[in-house]
């Protein structure tokens, strides 16, 4: 920093490393996409992550209600104290009791989940310091983090065993740096759901390692039947977990920007020091949109049990639609989820050897049947698609058939893999192809 | 990064670089005074920069009835561009006409005004980059950059030529790693408005060094009358400029969170680099709240100027009598201000030897006249003191009064001051105090 001894001679503004480094991996990928649709047919994106776009999802009345009568108050219009007003903070405490014991000072708004994973990573780890995500797992972790010089590394999930973790891989990872473990749980994109077993282990081998956990719950109760949710934060004995959370998904408001960091620190391992770092990292923006925290309380109150019910039978009724549908298209290998709004599917590319990676054959889907399905490398997870289950089933049934007919006319069996094939198609019920289809292509 | 060979014996969890040097200086400062207000008289404070706090200040019904609208729309509830709705976008540019030629491309949303900051500093400025910020001016600055290692460096303004700019002073910060001159403009704490000459003298000094400018117009059009307020963009020649600005102050909104970004580039300096680079950073946390965004065109549209000339004929009503009554506290020298919310007041502490800075003034204040304003300090300008102007008529006068009676009962003056004090007190006029009144003390 020394004193400028002349003026520069040029305009040059350079655009920071933060700046030019943070992406966003899903965009990237599909900007540079050829997609170009089937003039004759209706476009249908299966791409999209937003639940509201079709029009077929909406938010309660109560809950449009709640922010109604939110703007009445005089209240909902001033600052808030950066964590957010201590009778919203509260509201989340309670609606978080499953969580584990959870005090409103443990509550931390933010403007949506993402804000929330922005804070909880940002408050533990400093450049050249890592946290692991799974793979695959969603992008904004990689957003959020890569600017900054934190460096995410990857561990395993496994198709075969219903996205469990291979936790040998998650062991592994870990590194003197390694500064937290992500669990995304229910999975975007995977759709998995962990039962306590399995969450166990996971803590067990973050107990062992000393590593706190990010767990990002924003699907936290999108459940279907026969699963059962267990925040990971309610089994923790010693490992400190910052869980993230928010409307976003469960209340089909991504716009409003309401979301949560909930520490849980039973054995007081954070300290001070944590806990302050999260409040001064809130100040850089005052906190979420006042209106919506007014209007918290009530949100999360009113709600009505049926009105998640209602979504989530939908977002199940869709899952095996979409499954039963495409476990007939030759060449690709839907995987049953438990919750969520998402379904991978991979795609053997050995039966398609005119596409020489995941990318050409969701290009030519589109230009042929208008139908768009995500990459897996979105996800760091090539030979994959993820689809979105939240669209009208009309058109979800439509953008099967038109895949089902897609893989049909590119399909190429050996004669030999097409026994196989047609076999598995006809034998398999969901409970074998979730649990046992071992992986051909 | 080494694989970790054995496990961690201890838990130890700290906290990153960012999260610990993320502070809030005026909180700070504040939470180590001694505060106790005199239990028979009423806390006035006059510290708070939140106009809604009293309660007499609200946004027009407009405002509320674009909202009560929003609420109705489903395409109010889905995620947005992270840039923000184009047609929101439209609005803003629409609305910011004035600060030259605005197309929505140039128009980043934020939540609120601090977010725009946030975002044009971290997309210039690396690690050990400088920004040059005015002194007195407003603290979120530092908590946005200090943090992430970027400098904070201050020009001076000047107290006896109504706050504007120590040209010479600003020149002499420039150096090779300074990225950005912020102006702040109306200021916050000062209230001054810089006339078109000035402007153009910190424009001049900005092309010479070739430095682009921030210009921070959060209080646009919070113009007292004989002033006029220009943006500085709508000036600059080369320079391109970073105009922040949003709903927070003229709308009375602040809790929305509803700011923006304007970037004004008229030689195409800053070309592609700055403008992927903010668009890469608006994608962390996904914009501001789509409620706001859907109602933004109506509230920018159908907001009458008798609402904004309501408020701003009381604000400056206010500042005559805080002005009119503190002339006469012995002791103290308010400046006038032009425009904002605020006024600055010196303390002159060689009549108070009691006090030996304004921190000591400022507690015994509270604890005699329970009447609390926020330390010079916190603007880093230590002996003065600066208040809201935005508090109902009835509690400003008795603040006021209760003031001049503390400084009264405090003040000493050797004979001779005495003599030119009460001098000054008596024949000067407001004019004639804004622009020579020396610093005495
Ligand atoms: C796993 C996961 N975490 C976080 C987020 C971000 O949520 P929000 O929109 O509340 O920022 C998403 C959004 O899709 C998500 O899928
Ligand atoms: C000069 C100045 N800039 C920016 C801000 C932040 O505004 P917002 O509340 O929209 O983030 C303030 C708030 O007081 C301010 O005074």
């Amino acid at each position: 920093m020394s004193r400028r001894t002349r003026s520069r001679q040029e305009w040059e503004v350079c655009a920071s490393t933060l700046a030019r480094k943070t992406t966003n991996l899903i965009r990237r990928i599909v900007e540079n996409l050829q997609v170009e649709p089937n003039p004759n047919k209706e476009l249908i994106a299966l791409s999209i992550g937003d639940p509201t776009t079709f029009g077929n999802l909406n938010p309660p009345e109560q809950v449009l209600q709640a922010v109604r009568d939110s703007i009445e108050l005089n209240t909902s219009r001033g600052y808030a104290p950066s964590k957010g007003h201590y009778e919203a903070r509260v509201a989340v405490a309670k609606y978080s009791a499953h969580q584990g014991n959870v005090h409103p000072d443990d509550v931390i708004l933010s403007s949506g989940c993402s804000h929330a994973i922005e804070m909880v990573i940002t408050a533990l780890a400093d450049c050249g310091q890592n946290v692991l995500i799974p793979r695959p797992g969603f992008s904004i972790y990689q957003t959020l983090a890569e600017g900054m010089g934190i460096v995410i590394k990857h561990y395993n999930l496994l198709p075969d065993e219903q996205w469990k973790v291979d936790l040998d891989d998650l062991e592994s990872q870990i590194d003197d740096d390694t500064v937290a473990i992500v669990v995304i749980n229910p999975s975007n994109p995977c759709g998995s759901v962990y039962d306590k077993d399995h969450l166990n282990e996971i803590l067990d081998i973050a107990s062992r390692n000393r590593v706190p956990i990010i767990a990002d719950e924003i699907y936290e109760h999108f459940i279907f039947s026969g699963n059962k949710f267990t925040a990971i934060s309610s089994l923790s004995q010693d490992v400190p977990v910052l869980t993230c959370g928010g409307l976003t998904k469960r209340f089909l408001v991504p716009g409003w920007r309401m979301g949560w960091v909930i520490i849980h620190d039973r054995n007081n391992i954070l300290g001070k020091e944590i806990r302050q770092g999260l409040s001064n990292l809130s100040m850089k923006i005052l906190g979420p949109n006042t209106l919506i925290q007014r209007a918290l309380p009530a949100i999360l109150e009113y709600t009505p049990q049926s009105f998640f019910d209602d979504v989530l039978l939908f977002i199940e009724d869709q899952a095996k639609l979409a499954f039963e549908e495409l476990r007939h298209a030759p060449g690709l290998r839907p995987i049953m989820p438990q919750g969520a709004m998402y379904m991978m599917i991979e795609i053997k590319l050995s039966n398609f050897p005119e596409f020489s990676n995941e990318f050409e054959f969701i290009e030519c889907m589109v230009s042929e049947q208008s139908v768009f399905c995500l990459p897996g490398t979105c996800f760091d997870y090539p030979n994959f698609m993820r689809i979105v289950l939240t669209i009208p089933e009309d058109k979800m049934r439509e953008a099967c058939q038109r895949i089902v007919l897609f893989c049909k006319e590119h399909v190429v069996f050996s004669e030999k893999r097409k026994d196989i094939e047609e076999d598995v198609s006809i034998t398999t019920d969901v409970q074998v192809i979730c649990d046992n289809d071992a992986r051909v292509a």
